[in-house]
This record gives C-alpha cells, structure tokens and sequence, in this order.
C-alpha cells in the first residue's frame, strides 16, 4: 500500500475518525501518477508516532482521506543510529543513503575527511542535501518506515566528531591493529539510544585522524578481514544493529 | 597491495621460495593498466587455502614472481555461504553480485519465480553470467576475499528448491505470519557447514512457493518490519551471518 508522510496538523479527530488531508507534491503524485481514486486506500504517517490505514475521500489538488484505524509505527528501530559518511563519488553516495534508509538510518551526516576525493563547495550544499534528502525520503517510504531520516548539511571533520561524540555509542569504523571487533562493541554496550556510525572515504581514515578520534574516547571499531567498500560499510553496521536489537525484540 | 587468483599449476616451489606465473587478461592488467615495475609487491592467492605476498621479477606477457612468505586464507567466512538470488532487472542483480561478493557469499544463483519481471532466455545465459561472474571477480579482488565466488546458470524455482535443500541451513528469506525472526533462525541453528540465503524477486513469492519451500521442510525466515528492497536482502542476510558467526570468532 503506497505511504505518505504529513505533519499532525493534517490531521483533524472527531469521534474516533480521523480527517487527513494531503497537498503539494504528494496530493500531485497520488492523483497524477497513481491516479489513485475515492475509496482506495493508502497509509498516512504522522513520522513521529502513528500511522493510518486510510480510505480515500477525493482526488484533487488536494486529497483527502478519512481513517478509523490508527496504530502505533513498528517499523521503527528501538535506538535512533546516526550514520556519518565521509563524502564519496555521486553514485556511491547515493546509494549508502537509499540503503541506509531502508536499513533503519535515523540520520545521515556527510563529512569531509583528508582522503576525501570529491570536495564540496558551500555553494553547492543546499542542493546535493536536497537531492539526497529526495533519495532518502523515497526509500522511506517505499520500506515502510514510520520516520524519514533527515540527511544534514556536509560537516567538517571536526565538526563531525563534535557531534557523533554526543552518542550513547560511538562506532568509528576503522580496521586498525587495536580495533574492538564490532559484536564485541555491540554486546558490550547494551542497545544505545543514540548509535554514531562513522565510515571513512574510500582511502580509510589518516592515522592523525584516528588520533583525534581516539583522543576524544573514540574507540576503532573492525568490522571483519574483508575490506568492505565506503558504501557497503553503513548498510553492514546498521544490519549488524538491527539484527542485534531490533528484529525478534 | 593488488590481489590475483591463480591455479595451483601456476605455483611451484622449491627450498621454500615459491616461484608464480601470472598469464593471459591479468598479466596484460599488471603490465598494461596497472604498470607494474619489478621489485613491486603483489598478493597472489590459490583461491583455496593460500596466499602469497610476492615480489614481481619480470613484467611482459607473462609475469612472474617470488615468494618466500606464504599464508593460510584468512578472510573467508567459517561457513559456505550460497546466495539464490531471483532475478531482477541488470542493474539490481549486478549490485547483489557485487555485494554478496563483498560480504562473503561462496556461491550466487541466479533463478527465476513467478513474480519475476525479467525473463531470460537460455541462448542468454552464457552471456548474462559471464557478466555477473566479472562483477564478482572484480569485487572478490577488490576486498581482499581468499575464493571467488561461483555465479552460475540461472535455474528454475524447482531446481533452485532442489540445489538450496542440500544446505545444513535453509533460510527461505519470506515474511509471513509464521516467519522465523533470523536472529532466532541462526541462533538455533549454530554455524553452518553450507547455508542457503533464498531471496525473492521485487514483488515477494507467492503463496503456493512458499507452500512448495515449507513442503520440503524449509521454514519462512523474516528479515524484520521495514521491507528490503530484493537487491538489498541477500547483503542485509550475509552481513548478519557474519556478525553471528565469522567476525571476531
């Protein structure tokens, strides 16, 4: 059933049932694209709490629905994960942003890093934030997810260890002779509320770099004697989180 | 440091120096692509149990090498894993492979299901899994993996049922109502010798599949409440048996 996202005030209760209205880009899709017609049905998500399974009223500019059947998301990881991702080329990118949507993201910060081959100018942050939000908001939806996980503006280095460090749980990804092996980190910590997940560009970390991190109580984290590519590291942690705290819970 | 496979013809040994000859497409790539001069280093693999860190002595149509420091394969995971994949438009399946690849898969089968958009034709089997068998070559050098792993012919769902029920462990990956969540699945079942990770195309099994999977003794494994897009399942099983069995073991 298609899924879309409105915030609570699209949302009116009398008596039990539940008025929705949707617009702009949305309420297009539905009419023009799906050519949705009254009586379908389709999901609406508040993003934060509730979904509902709801009947189509009528089609137009806007769309309007009528639901008597709310419940609560379950489609939500039981600890919200931070991914930070050094900035790589466009596709890659790209697709550790669609993969970690669906893998349970709460948030996607891209970063830059000394070994960082594609560098971004401020100028172009707004517009490869929105294209990468666009990627991430169709992921969720097409999963299911009860929340679209926002994807920041690019941080420096820095920047980027200044805020994974306000985690419960810090995972810096780093294949270094000292690295704690991942299901050690995990089982040791217990389920975090908030989980940082820290993958470097294609080149790895400095070792400067891992200085600093480590210089802050960061501790490398292995995630096994293959070398996994940038984009493959997200989606290998957060299924590794997901299969340790959230899927049979 | 740059990774080729080889036949164990191609290494032979005396008083402990082993002597390697590298022909054909990768001693053109050494020579052509990645101008290799000697005295550089390179890995060198039996694709079964060794490895070997060799210095280059001469570069031409054959390369040959020298190595005095011979080591067991040490980034294969503990179990033989088999991806049974259904098959999906290109660029999906080729992301599967490459992934799969990535994350450990010893085997990846290609089949076909009901619900399966892409239909092939056998005169295009050679051709399609020449393709996928590059993408996986490629990958396998790429992070460092001791075996690459097969890609075979296409098979229909019946003999994909037939080849994947050979496994100690069967992991028919379906969300129903009776699913086994999968840390429960592998939990139970302790690592596997063989396991067979069974995916379906993008609009799931249908029913009666499910009913001939459960028939010969397979049980519906569940991968958790968001739905994986096809190309994203096998990678998201893969990286948890790794986690279960492989990292840090």
């Amino acid at each position: 059933m298609p899924r879309f996202f409105v915030g609570n005030e699209a949302i009116t209760e009398s008596e039990g049932i539940y008025s929705i209205v949707i617009t702009g880009d949305d309420a297009r899709h539905i009419s023009r694209v799906l050519r949705v017609r009254p009586g379908e049905e389709l999901t609406v998500c508040d993003g934060k709490e509730y979904e509902y399974i709801s009947s189509v009223v009528s089609v137009g500019d806007e769309v309007r629905l009528m639901s008597s059947k709310r419940q609560r998301i379950t489609s939500e990881p039981p600890y919200t994960a931070t991914v930070f991702q050094a900035l790589v080329k466009g596709e890659r990118f790209d697709l550790t942003v669609q993969k970690s949507t669906e893998l349970g993201a709460g948030r996607i910060v891209p970063f830059s890093s000394r070994r960082c081959t594609v560098k971004l100018d401020e100028k172009e942050y707004p517009k490869k934030t929105e294209r990468w939000q666009r990627i991430a908001d169709e992921a969720g939806k097409q999963c299911g997810r009860g929340v679209l996980p926002e994807v920041t503006f690019p941080m420096t280095f820095r920047e980027m260890l200044d805020e994974a460090s306000k985690a419960d749980l810090v995972l810096f990804c780093y294949e270094g002779d000292t690295a704690l092996k991942l299901p050690e980190a995990l089982k040791k910590s217990g389920c975090p509320g908030c989980v940082s997940v820290i993958i470097g560009p294609e080149g790895g970390f400095e070792t400067t770099e891992v200085d600093e991190a480590e210089k802050r109580g960061m501790k490398p984290v292995g995630l096994g004697s293959r070398i996994l590519r940038t984009e493959t590291a997200a989606p290998f942690v957060l299924s590794c989180l997901s299969y340790e705290f959230e899927i049979g819970r």
